[in-house]
């Protein structure tokens, strides 16, 4: 298609006027479509209903160890569990810590326990007048609103095809020793899609921060969650954990996972792995939180997928269900916006997320309009610390939610509203 | 039986080198036996195998409001477990936030969160150069713990049959802005198994603390753990939200309470209650820290328990099992130590524990005699501030989780250790 910039006022008047009035056709439907959250599907969810009987009678109830695990006890998880979890974290088992059903509520507690008790005997971040993390953008809403909760001043990093812009990294962590972590998503990135490079991992573990307590927070939400079974289609990311110990920096990194993305978003069990210092000291800490997490569904969960070759053909039936709803958006933004240079859009081989980039200034514009005619996108400036997309261009769609024809509605629709919006600025700029 | 200490020295002799004898005997048995912790027995936990078959298909899984429990959503917790949670606290569903498997992490969380965010618009207590607690002694030393954690001082307050010490209570909280909270276990305590009464309740709910962000952490673990279901034999108590309601104080008081010891100790559901106030603030900060809390296991609760008449006829099966431990225990200690005027203990109508009194300066000496011959007995010590018990006196007895004919053995075991350490020290001051 003839790319907007070399169209005159009149076509781009034309095209705008054709737009309009199908837009409105979109707006007299009353469509109520949602692409705003990475929720699994209810077919994905259905995938676990063996999840639900794994444990059914009262002689079901011992771990490995025999513990009976309706009772307290075991304070980081029943130990085939941990082994699992570490195996998805990458770290042995006695390096992780399962808890939970969320890996945000440990991600909060250990940004919380840094301000309560500091890190490794140094200083509580809470008693310093300032603690600032690096923030990778476009990058996940949560995480921002995590160290915003608690006052910690967030820096932008831009993101490149490989991961965090390193150069940055590396110049601010070993000149600023109030800069105290980084927020990752190392693979298929929310909400780029973006994995980092093997070479990204190894100057991460090869950090050298002017801060002691500086860590890598690194979520490694999406580290199985491939949308192609054939492996060659699939991105490949380091061992953090291995490659901080070759680097002689073991302490550097915390990791994150849980299985909200394979079993049950609401009701997984989550994970935190690292070196066995960092794991002791937190171990040693949560002792006064907690006597030990849920650990029947951590036995509900062992049972179910039994091992990581369990784990990978769970994964692999998500994949066949979240590759059509991907495919269908990637093939409508291609089929109403290619050739345009209106817009660019991420086709990520895998995770939750497609990050969509529209003319600066389109964003906030693009989500409303949408939202006027009933389709829901995250809100503009959300891939940003304090909502903030300095170019309002970014715009994060989540395509696991929808069956596939409301995506395809709401492809037609999004491309419609990024048409008017762009040719709306295009008209403006030359008035 | 004639009191020791009006035995001659010639009399008490005798009576400890048989004693010793019989207490060579137990050794000689290699036991293990185990009263340490409040952990639910066996039978108490299968007790709710219906549990593990109340969701059990795809189609199972949704909350009365049509929610999917297996994805994310519903931050405070699926409508129906509110209200049943909020009607264990004594709250309506509006004013309780169900949260994950144990009230000890929601009490850390809600001591933590008051350290880095302050509660209700006050500082901080973390930029604050003191922070104190009154803790009511003997008490639970999980409670205890926490606040050593944070780095509060503790004070202690003797508690009396009616609960805490009501008068030192007022004085304190109404002169000293540094106090900021109090550590209660208002029905069969721990480890006293005192219900306080309802003069003391309303003492409390008419605090007037010199510090506007004082609140009373009310942790009601054993609100319907009665060993009786005669209802003449149970304790009352008052409900401190109403109370705190009717004295104009709703914000004074954080309510706990949690179905560990309802259904699994390991895998129930906790929650907080409070005033609309408070939780709206509470529901403001957790919002940060979870998407929701784990909503199937809430789902098979509700499923499970079905409401507070079904919850109440789950509590008289496990008063049915508890009893008879608790009474064995009173048998013992009477048969062993009645009239012999070296020891007191409690004999609590429910809650999971019996407070027993040594000589001053006898405790620690029981514990060890007693783990030396193969009885391990909660640290003495443990149920005070820092484990400094300041008269070295009090032990704490859990007696339901052993079956009754090892708590048998254990009692005679226990009544040795106490005369032999008691006759000890009445001949060294004799001496």
């Amino acid at each position: 298609m003839k790319p907007y910039s070399i169209r005159s006022n009149e076509e781009l008047a034309a095209e705008k006027k054709e737009l309009e009035k199908k837009y409105e056709e979109f707006k007299a439907r009353g469509l109520k479509l949602d692409i705003t959250r990475g929720k699994p599907s209810a077919l994905q969810l259905d995938l676990s209903e063996p999840l639900l009987t794994a444990v059914v009678k009262n002689e079901d109830c011992r771990a490995a160890d025999g513990t009976d695990c309706r009772n307290y006890g075991l304070q980081n998880g029943i130990p085939e569990m941990r082994e699992l979890m570490g195996q998805i974290a990458g770290a042995p088992a006695d390096q992780t810590i399962v808890c939970g059903n969320a890996s945000l509520n440990i991600m909060f507690d250990t940004v919380s326990r840094a301000f309560t008790h500091g890190i490794c005997g140094n200083t509580p971040w809470g008693k310093l007048d300032k603690v600032k993390f690096l923030c990778p953008v476009p990058g996940y809403d949560r995480h921002f609103a995590v160290t915003e909760h608690f006052g910690v001043e967030m820096v932008n990093v831009p993101m490149l095809p490989t991961g965090p812009d390193m150069d940055m990294v590396e110049e601010l962590v070993s000149k600023d020793d109030s800069i105290k972590g980084i927020w990752c998503v190392p693979k298929y990135s929310n909400p780029q899609g973006i994995t980092y490079s093997d070479e990204t991992v190894r100057r991460f573990a090869r950090l050298k921060p002017a801060a002691d307590d500086f860590r890598i927070f690194w979520d490694n939400a999406y580290g199985l969650h491939h949308l192609y079974n054939d492996e060659s289609k699939q991105d490949k990311l380091l061992n953090i954990i291995e490659e901080c110990e070759k680097a002689g920096n073991p302490d550097l990194v915390f990791v994150f996972c849980s299985t909200s993305k394979i079993t049950y978003a609401g009701a997984g069990v989550a994970a935190i792995a690292s070196s066995k210092k960092n794991i002791a000291e937190i171990s040693n800490h949560i002792k006064y939180q907690t006597i030990g997490s849920d650990k029947m569904n951590q036995l509900r969960h062992i049972k179910f997928l039994k091992d990581f070759d369990g784990l990978k053909a769970q994964m692999a039936k998500h994949a066949d269900l979240l590759r059509p709803n991907f495919e269908m958006v990637y093939k409508k933004l291609n089929e109403h916006l290619g050739g345009l240079e209106i817009a660019k859009w991420t086709e990520p081989k895998g995770g939750y997320f497609i990050c969509f980039e529209a003319l600066d200034g389109c964003a906030a514009d693009i989500v409303k309009m949408a939202k006027e005619a009933g389709l829901s996108l995250t809100e503009a400036g959300s891939v940003f610390p304090y909502h903030k997309d300095p170019r309002d261009s970014y715009i994060r769609i989540a395509p696991s939610m929808p069956p596939v024809h409301e995506l395809e509605m709401a492809g037609d629709l999004f491309g419609l509203c990024v048409k008017i919006v762009s040719i709306n600025k295009l008209l403006a700029e030359r008035a």
